[in-house]
């Protein structure tokens, strides 16, 4: 019945009244004149549009608690489509190897992120394990762009790519940065953050960690 | 099967994993457990949906399918109600007394058309047979406060206050002027403009008009 209802508000029913056939709206809507006949019976009953039958013609126009009923779904989608550039990951806390803790102290890194995250590092990075009915915002991050942080080289050796993306872990702002090397895991993240985010939010292993991710 | 997808949006799963049984859905959505169970299964059978069963229950995310659904929804919605303020009166041109003609030109009434609608009208009004089938908008007007223009007094007698709106008929810009007498019809309107919109327009006795009022 609202779908009907917002066919007919497509068609300008709320601004003015509308001469719309049976078979017309059964057309637009995809469904038998029958079908599309007892719809508008039924939104008449509702008292959510105005119909008269003349001559010429059925004519129909939506009524005020019509366009309230609208205007209730209009702002359930305004929810829905707001602050749309975020989504959480949940995660559960683990140990690493200190491998992070490397990586984020080398100079390479450190200045870009600096430069590009606008924050100086904890040298070390909280690390989360990511259960696969939370794949889905994990696998996410392989398909977007994030902030790229270039690989460089040393005379030792050379290191690569890395894509961070803005986040926040209970309300401190810190960055996940997955390094683009063909073998990292993909059901692991791990965060950076100006601050040591295991001892400030108090974390120890196997706690639960919700990662709201800016983008 | 888009009122539980939106339902589930509200629940904020495009942006996490939602952790929900076929149960709370149900009492969510006003349906019986077997009705939410079945939904949930179509919706992830078009693909709009991710549904994961552990033995921690079940999870459900929407999926950029499902993303792009809601969204075609919500700019119909934002179509629906943008330009929002204003509505269409369609009537049919017919023949005054006169009348119109000698109140527009009254200095009283002249001085505040000037004012507050910021055109000088044309003296004469055009005057609209509204049918009964578009009484809806018609008895908006009504409703509606409007832009107020004083009633005077003259040594001989006292004209009342009058009603205006304004408005557009094929792109010209006037006003719908309705006296605020007792009696005045209510399947009428008259029109005042900076022109002669019956000459302009072309318009003789008995063509069909649109009117689109400006709130």
């Amino acid at each position: 019945m609202l779908q009907v209802l917002k066919a007919l508000a497509l068609m300008n029913a709320m601004r003015k009244v509308l001469k719309i056939s049976s078979k017309e709206l059964a057309e637009k809507i995809g469904q038998s004149i029958q079908a599309a006949s007892r719809k508008l019976k039924e939104l008449e009953d509702e008292g959510l549009i105005e119909r008269t039958l003349t001559k010429d013609g059925q004519f129909v126009v939506i009524t005020d608690k019509g366009k309230e009923l609208l205007y209730k779904e209009y702002l359930d989608y305004k929810r829905i489509f707001e602050g749309e550039g975020e989504f959480v990951i949940k995660g559960k806390v683990f140990s690493g190897l200190g491998e992070g803790r490397y990586y984020v102290s080398l100079e390479g890194y450190k200045k870009q992120f600096e430069e590009k995250l606008g924050f100086t590092p904890y040298p070390g990075t909280l690390n989360l394990k990511i259960p696969k009915e939370q794949m889905f915002f994990r696998a996410k991050l392989d398909e977007m762009e994030g902030i790229k942080i270039e690989g460089f080289k040393t005379k030792e050796r050379t290191f690569g790519d890395v894509k961070a993306f803005r986040c926040r872990v209970n309300g401190i702002e810190g960055a996940i940065v997955i390094p683009q090397r063909t073998h990292y895991p993909k059901d692991v993240i791990e965060i950076i953050a100006p601050v040591k985010l295991r001892d400030v939010l108090g974390l120890k292993d196997g706690d639960w960690v919700e990662v709201e991710v800016i983008v």
